[in-house]
Formats: structure tokens, sequence, C-alpha cells
């Protein structure tokens, strides 16, 4: 018998990984009334005006060094910062609603350099039609830019990750690999109308975004819908240039991964109606009769592995 | 006639203050009719159940080396960043319901030190019925503890800082000074049922918390209600040891600074039930007719200002 490591002897995050450790300290949360989902999906999930509506709160960070290094320019930071919660927002099928920004950054800093970081979340708050309600500014020795958000589903249900039954298919938007190396990681769109459309017409039982790269993601659906699952490979849709490798671990695809049952895509593929590509990659399965559904041997993007 | 520097030519953030870049950032923002109060207050005030209710939210960061020295016990810097949240829902008189976490490390951090911080957030979060929703954690070179709060009013409106008029007294709760020598910064105790009793009873016509020193503050609530004021110095409730210019400048005192119509004042030091000291500090006049309602020549605490 492997007894576990109290955390207590644990010398780094980095041993632990960033989800292990947030799993480490929420999990004696216990949640009111109110809370419909908390901790564990892309968004909190609370009451909202009616039975039928649900507040989304999200907050998500990025900084420099990390997320962008100092070289990037001050507009897209903005820009990546709100389009990550933007992304979690798409991620229930949820339509964003209010935005507040934390932005840390050293004294030195040209004002410039805020102010670009500023057009950059204004450019993109416009577009989906998110109120930019309040900023705060603190001082820090890098830039660390933190949104929070609040959006709501009307008259629907928020996709949650937990809804995948075996049988389902497995799919995925766009194009995923070579996300950082391209610098599309800056500049991706949100999938907000696809979401918000897969939730609305009740096509997808579970939902996230493929943010820290498939080979983590796809592994915490299945956990959550309690399921396995076989990959096609072949089938999964790589960015050009990209290795399957790359379109597995890069991460940064900030693409939807959902799940469809069976009696529903022929109707799903017929009905789309964007221009996104659309990827059926495989299929859940019941944990018994997996056959590829295992952890990965590589692994996605995780903030404190350092290898 | 002197000429407005243009921001591309301001040298850093120091020269222009925390105050004065929010300004310049968020000046052009126009807000949804959903938002009923946005920047400048301290939270963003939107719309809720029904129109007697609305929604508050809020972020805030506390940073490694600013708002904590790297020797504060982790607890406190949990607490202390919570705390600092709830006093801006005690300040429009709201009721705080959600928080989210989002805290960014270094990567060699031990992980019982983000198990601290985690425990000093839930036991003011027990303390006040937050529900705790979600956290997120990324790496970084300090430690930057961001908290996202939503809060409401329900059945009365938020208290806003905009409300005085000509003549109204002006008050504030607890002692004021020597918050950071002493530790109280770390410790302090959110005013939310204070505010909450303020804004149901209709008390105070304008409310927001001394964070920054009464210095900074206080000018802050004239220039919203577009009044003056005369302060009685001599009887400013300083904590022990605390000098005049210490009460009113030294900052991170998280009290309530409210303003009163005449006709209430009675009623409300009779009828007060708190064990909170409360002081007439003032009283507010007619812009032209200031006899010290001047911008004081010392300052309180403004992040970018090194001097």
């Amino acid at each position: 018998m492997t007894l576990r490591k109290p955390i207590a002897q644990c010398r780094s995050l980095a041993a632990l990984g960033e989800e292990g450790l947030l799993r480490i300290l929420t999990r004696h949360w216990r949640h009111g009334p109110t809370v419909r989902a908390g901790v564990g999906d892309d968004c909190a999930v609370l009451e909202g005006r009616s039975k039928e509506d649900s507040l989304l709160f999200k907050t998500d960070s990025v900084v420099e060094g990390v997320h962008f290094s100092p070289e990037t320019p001050s507009r897209l930071v903005g820009r990546k910062a709100l389009g990550r919660a933007l992304s979690d927002i798409a991620a229930m099928g949820g339509r964003p609603l209010y935005a507040l920004i934390a932005l840390a950054l050293p004294s030195t800093t040209a004002p410039a350099v805020a102010q670009e970081i500023y057009r950059g979340i204004e450019g993109l708050a416009r577009r989906f039609a998110v109120d930019l309600v309040g900023g705060e500014l603190s001082r820090s020795r890098q830039i660390v830019l933190t949104i929070a958000l609040i959006g709501e589903t009307a008259g629907y249900p928020p996709v949650l990750r937990s809804g995948a039954s075996p049988g389902a298919g497995l799919y995925v938007t766009g194009s995923l690999g070579g996300s950082l190396g391209s610098g599309r990681h800056l500049r991706f769109p949100p999938r907000l109308a696809e979401g918000q459309w897969l939730a609305k017409g009740g096509w997808a039982t579970s939902l996230m975004d493929v943010s820290d790269g498939l080979a983590s993601d796809l592994p915490r659906l299945a956990q959550a819908s309690e399921v396995d699952w076989s990959l096609d490979e072949e089938r999964l849709p790589r960015r050009r240039g990209c290795s399957l490798q790359q379109a597995l671990c890069d991460g940064e695809d900030y693409e939807l991964l959902f799940t469809v049952e069976p009696d529903r895509e022929g109707p799903l593929r017929n009905e789309w109606p964007f221009s996104t590509r659309l990827t059926r990659i495989g299929v859940c399965l019941h944990p018994s009769s997996a056959i590829c559904g295992k952890t990965p041997s590589f692994h996605g993007f995780d903030h404190f592995r350092l290898s």
C-alpha cells in the first residue's frame, strides 16, 4: 500500500501541479443551496432570476512570462485575458454580461502600456457586448491581469462537464495545436456563438473548453462524466503543420470539446450553422470497456509542472 | 496656461497615481442599461432580480511587498484579501454572496502557504456567509491574490458615494490611523452589519469605506456628491497613540465614511445598535461656502506614488 504524501511534505507546487493543489485546497468546500455548480467546471453556476436562468461567474489571470512574453504587444495581452474568460463562459453555453479588470503592474510601467492593455480588452468586450463595469490597479514586479466575469444562461440550463454518457459522440470545434508558436493564443475567437447554440438547442450533453490541451482536458471531461473514451487520433483536426502530439498537448486552443447523443449526431452535422470546423474525434465508452481511454503518457499544459 | 501632459509623455504610473490613471483608462466607458453604477464607486451596481434588488460586483487584489510582507502569516494574507473586498460590499450597504479566488504565486512556494491563504479566506467567508465557488492558480514571481465578489442589496437600493447634500453630517465608524503599524490591516472586521443597517434604514445618503486614508477618501466622496466639507479635526476618532496626521493619512482603516441628513442625526445616535464607535467628524457644505474643504496637502495611500 502506498501512503499518500501529506501536503506539508510536498516541497513545492511544481510537485503537485495546479489541478492537484486546487483539488486539495477546495475538497472540503460545501456550497449553499443557491450554488448549482461550484469548483470543477469552467464557471461557477449560481441561481439566476428564475428557475430557468443561471448566473455564471468566472475569474481568470494572465501573467507576464507565463501566458505572454515581455515582447507581446500590450493590446494582445488585454485581448487574451478577456478572451480566456469568455472562452469559459462559452464552455457553459452562456452569454457574457459584465467584466471587471484587476491589473497589477510595476510602477515603472509606461502608462501607455496600461492603456493598450485596456484597449485590447475593450475591443473584444465591444465585439461580444460585454459591459466593462470597473477596474482596479495595483503595483507588482510583473504584469498580472485578472478578469472577473459574470455571464448567464437565460431560459436554458448551462452545459456542465458531467453530462456525457457512454455511446455519445465526442466533438471539437476548430483545429488543435500550435497555438503558442503561431500566436493564435493571443488572437483566438472565443466560441461564444457556438457554445450558446449547442446549449440552447440541447445538442451538447457535456461541454468544456480545451485550454490545457486535449490530452489534459478530455480526461477531465471523462472523469466528471464517469465515462471512458476512445479517441480517433487520425481524425483529430490538427492545425497546419502540427504533429499529433502537438494537437494533443500544446494547449491554449480555446476550442470547445463536447459530447452529443448518438441519435442527434446526424442532425447536428446537418444543422451546424457556423463556418467553424466541426469534427467528431471519438466516442464515450463505459468505464469498463475502455480500449484507449487512459490518461495519456504525454500531458498538456500545467502551470506548476516545470518539466 | 498650463497644458495637460498627454499620457504618452508621462514617464510612469508613479507620476500619474492610481486614481489618475484609472480615470484616464475608463473615462470613455459607456455602460448599458442594466448597469446602475459603474466605475467610481466601491462596487459596480447591476440590475438585480427585481427593480428593488441590485447585484454588486467587485474585484480586489493584494500583492506581496505592497499589501503584506513576505513575513506576514499566510492565513492573514487570505483574510485581508477577502476582508478588503467585503469592506467594499459594506460600503454599498450590501450583503456578500459569492467569491472566487485567483491566486498567482511562485512555483517554488510550499503548498502549505497556499493552504493557509485559503484557510484565512475560508474563516472570514464562513463568518459572513460568503459562498466560495471557485479558485484558480497561476505562476508568478510574487504572490498576487485577487478576490472577485458578487453581493446584493435585496429590497433596498445600495448607497452610492454621490448622495451627500450640503448640511448633512459626516460620520465615521471605529477609529482611524495606525492600521499598518498595529497589524490591524490584517485583522480588521469588515463593517457589513453596519453598512446594511445604514442602507436598509435609509440613514446614509452617501457611503464609502476609508481604505486609502480619510485625507484621500473624503475628497472622493465630496467630489462624487459635488459638495465641500468642514472637518472637525479635534473630534477625529484616532486610534490610540496616533497623531492627527496618522488618522488622516495612514490608510487601510476599512471603516465606513457616510453622510446623514440633519433631521436624522439625533435619531441615528439614539438608534445606532452596534458597539462599533460612531463619530460625527464634520459637515457637508455648499461648494462655494467651503472653509476647510480643500484637498489636504498631505495625501493618503496611493499605489503608484512612491514619495
